[in-house]
């Protein structure tokens, strides 16, 4: 194409996701080192110490492994919603439309979206309202209130300890039992300065992912009472999520869980880049996490053309969406900063990234 | 209560729904006279007449009886969706919050709901949006519009013919099939003077009442191509709604088939009463065709005094609905305008439904 | 074929099932003065009166009307089961291969089938060693016996009300539920001259169809507890099995209660036609109520044979299956025997149901 | 109890299951230096490696991890099975009762376990019979055959690749997929000294377990057509069941296949335990791979007694389940068998294992 021979010299930095993040050495040493068990027999104990080691940051009674937050997130949605109920999320929420509707058709829960107040936090007064029963013995139940923090789609976009105890009162008001997706839990956490169990404040339950900005390889955990995880150990059976000596994995997620602190890295370095789009004229969202989301008249284009410059980044609600993460250094989001900058500034500005930038204006 | 004495001498007059329609003697009479067979081994010859009646009617290939509309629906949105599905409707459709949930864990269609452009009406552009591939492989899969045409919830509003061909055009041109829930369908077609079949035009699926305005006691259908009639009857099989002699019930349908001219006066009725309770200060929407939408600050209180005053509505999406029918008369509604109209004029304006009014103002 | 000029002056009779029999016109007048009401809102009161009156006649504290016996067993099994469930019946068992597997893909439940010791009776034993807990948290829970009463593939045998309290009671030690699908329970009531009420003990649930050898066109009875049917109510709304003025129906069924004492005609045209078919040299199982089997080399040649003499039987379980019922008179059973005779006497044996008495010998 | 002090001194030998095998210093040491990437996204280099290289293996187009063998198989039945299906299993089948039900309520399918002809092997003319249209539009339709090589339940039994060819056959001929559960494939291949692919000739799909005796910690891997694993993809990603760096485990994978041959170890102390046990009285199969079933009286009585004697055995169908594998020496099964000796010649007799001997004569 207009410059293949330029191109094919940019090493690529990947802002596709925070799920990209390699294990490092001391994490697979970890994984080398790890006592292990028959997790579906009568126990692994790395997988046990990481589950009470999550439940504990939590403030939750237990918790369970999962190999993915899809997985914890409908193991919760099954444990709370039946057939003829249904549940409330915000809207865009990763369970409505990044979960290929197991919500509905497996945990049988009918959604209702809300709208948004700030960027991924609902009103309590919505909450209340789709509460309100329909009226006959036949009607919907709405049953869960299912919170997103942080909320992926809403840029990364953080729900306030105060937020979150609001719309939680509301909820439990409503007769509603309220579930936590917080695979971001600890970029909230580390972006507000709070501990993760301020976070989760009044939930039933709260799904966490270690393999995200924490880097670990595999892995989520999902909480909530002895009971629920004891119901969600026979649900993961089902669902085909019980694994033997997990702990290889576990212990990867250990280690993760002492890097939690570094996400703060991460949101400096979106804060960067999303201060360095905005100066060469992007129309950047101020990033309160690791999510960098910039709108684009053409987001097709836009993208092929952020790979051209080896910058990896994808889409989400129609929008450019980078994600910073322990992956990639404050010099190559420099370094992508100045490949776009350039990019803009070619004399063939038509097709270069200065269209997304005069999209921007 | 406050008038125990004085309501006990008022008829009730029943506005709740043409679901309360009953069979009067000449459907009674057609039903005694049926003949019948086993529809479930090898078919019912009334049953057949009704089916093939209603797909010349729909402008459809063929045709299936269902016990029930919400069958219908289901059994359409069962052949048309899967797992990992998503489906558009328009918001508040009555497949979205008045069927159980059964298009998320029956049909596995996650839904989307679309905001009105008008009352009951989306806009193309947002199906088009929401049909948007949102990418890898793993995303859900867009793949029905569900039109609802009357719009229950949007007060019985018709969907016209261009208003249908631009949003079938949408849909089509997104890859999508087209569910039409036209329980009410008739009424859209008596209210604009357009055939039915002109409101299915492009439509893969229809599913229309017999038992609401038309008065029979039981029974919906649901007609796409042969093709699908056939999946069809073995998913009514599935659902347990295939039934033995039902020529009783589809001769009750054909009587039914005869009177969707006399919706006409349901709808002048509809008007009156719109035109009656705006007069005396309520907030009205001016009906399309036979349900009528009021505001009102507290409903439950409305309801009851409704019912203590002899009229019965119901509650939809947060206003009193009042629908007319073929068993209530236009001397009825007048009643029912006289028993509000006295109430409100009552010195305890307080508590009676000047409080309506009020919100209304 | 051979004898189209023959064949085609035979009238046919109609043996294929007790389904096929048609209200007349005792019942018809029933349905034309039934007093209805919106059964989906507030009731109809004749609904009212057949589910009283089907709930005393089975000894249980309530009972809904429902389209189908499908959908009877269906709402029982949704009610009884849940994912990671299993369920046993008997080997055959109409829930088990003749209800489009809905006991499992709808109701949750895996099938665990059981033979027989006697037709359509299985041991008390393999209820209990069935029911063993399989050990660990992850093993499939055995929570519900389902028991068939006349056994429709072992002939129509009945359950006696001593097996039947040794079933129920093994089931009952082992922690089952018991549910009772009761399709044909009238017969067996009538075969064993004891009360419908007494083939009941000690179940949770049952299902009485209306619609078989007693004439009613459509419809069937669930029965339990209270808390049961407020439950199946839900249910059969989900399924698109709650109607309108369902009163119509109802009558018929209450004309049809009526009846019962008239099935005792129909077990001794079983049992005549039985006596007769071995006589001519059939391989023919004693009938103990309406089902008469019998065993064929070739049951395809079978059934065509006799469709071709006007004789319409079917198959089941491998086997020709001929039901006598109320729309088949002893003339009609004699000339069955008489066109099944002569054929059978007819030069051209090779060919003729001689074949079908070969195999008998 | 009787005798806790001689038993804390025993070192407890774990033949529960070869699942309890764990991963050595060369399977940590290619975990910790694995290639990896996002497997969600674009794919893990090991993970590729993995899969093709068991595609290969298994004469298959394609293959794709998963977290379990139950994933794989309900991912497998998933995309073979729909509503109102049927599938047909050996009797004792691990996808008929110990996967939760997942074939009958997430696949939809209803079972129909066949006879054993040999211990684990159907019938082909069972399957024939099983598979003949039950008639009308409405029936179950038999669509899958699901083969167990080697068959736990029946003690580890292999299915010869002529048996095989005859069942597959059978299958094919009548119209149905096959499903191959293979989650012990490789010990049947070592058994019979045959690869691999020799027994998964004419199926559709297969499933084989890395974490049984091969030793990996955890993962499985199901194989067919391309377009079968890309429809897989889906469904794996559904069930939560898609993970990023997973070339964790797919190098502990890549070990494990490397070990195939050593299962003729685990065939070979499998003979050594049977034949010490039936020495000293106990009536036990003659195992064909590494299960050794021993006949009980008293199944809790004898599993807890053994317990105490440090020799940690499983219930199986009724029987005691004894498991080699890797992680037990030739050593250790004479160990066994010298304290289970010890135990039967004690004077105590009444109570010692000599009970177990008793039920076996």
């Amino acid at each position: 194409m207009w410059c293949d021979l330029f191109v094919t010299k940019l090493v690529p930095i990947d802002l596709r996701s925070d799920t990209v993040t390699k294990p490092d050495r001391t994490m697979r040493a970890a994984m080398a080192d790890a006592d292990v068990g028959d997790d579906v027999l009568d126990g692994d104990p790395t997988m046990r110490e990481l589950e009470e080691r999550c439940a504990q940051l939590l403030g939750m009674e237990a918790a369970l492994w999962t190999p993915s937050g899809c997985m914890g997130n409908t193991i919760a949605l099954m444990a709370h919603l039946q057939r003829g109920d249904s549940f409330l999320a915000p809207h865009l929420a990763h369970v409505l439309g990044n979960e290929l509707g197991t919500a509905a058709w497996l945990a049988g829960g009918m959604p209702q979206a809300l709208p948004w107040v700030t960027p991924g936090v609902p009103a309590a007064s919505d909450i209340t309202a789709a509460s309100a029963s329909a009226g006959p013995y036949y009607a919907l139940r709405t049953r869960l209130f299912c919170l997103e923090n942080t909320h992926n789609a809403a840029g990364g976009a953080v729900v306030a300890p105060d937020e979150h105890a609001v719309l939680v009162a509301a909820a439990r008001e409503a007769g509603l039992r309220v579930h936590l997706d917080g695979a971001r839990l600890w970029n909230a956490s580390v972006a507000m300065e709070v501990p993760p169990a301020a976070l989760t404040v009044g939930v039933d339950t709260a799904q966490v992912c270690l393999s995200k900005g924490l880097g670990a390889p595999v892995g989520s955990v999902v909480a909530g009472s002895a009971e629920f995880v004891a119901e969600a150990r026979r649900l993961r059976k089902m669902l085909g999520g019980g694994v033997r000596q997990g702990g290889v994995l576990a212990a990867a997620g250990l280690v993760a869980l002492d890097r939690v602190d570094q996400l703060a890295e991460d949101h400096q370095n979106a804060r960067l880049l999303a201060d360095g789009l905005r100066e060469i004229g992007w129309q950047v969202d101020t990033p309160q996490t690791n999510i960098v989301l910039a709108t684009t008249l053409d987001l097709p284009t836009t993208l092929s053309r952020l790979t051209a410059l080896g910058v990896h980044a994808s889409a989400m609600a129609g929008r450019v969406r980078m994600v910073t993460h322990r992956d990639v250094t404050r010099a190559q989001i420099k370094q992508v900063l100045r490949r776009i900058g350039k990019d803009a500034t070619r004399p063939s500005g038509g097709r270069s990234l200065g269209s997304s930038r005069a999209s921007a204006s």
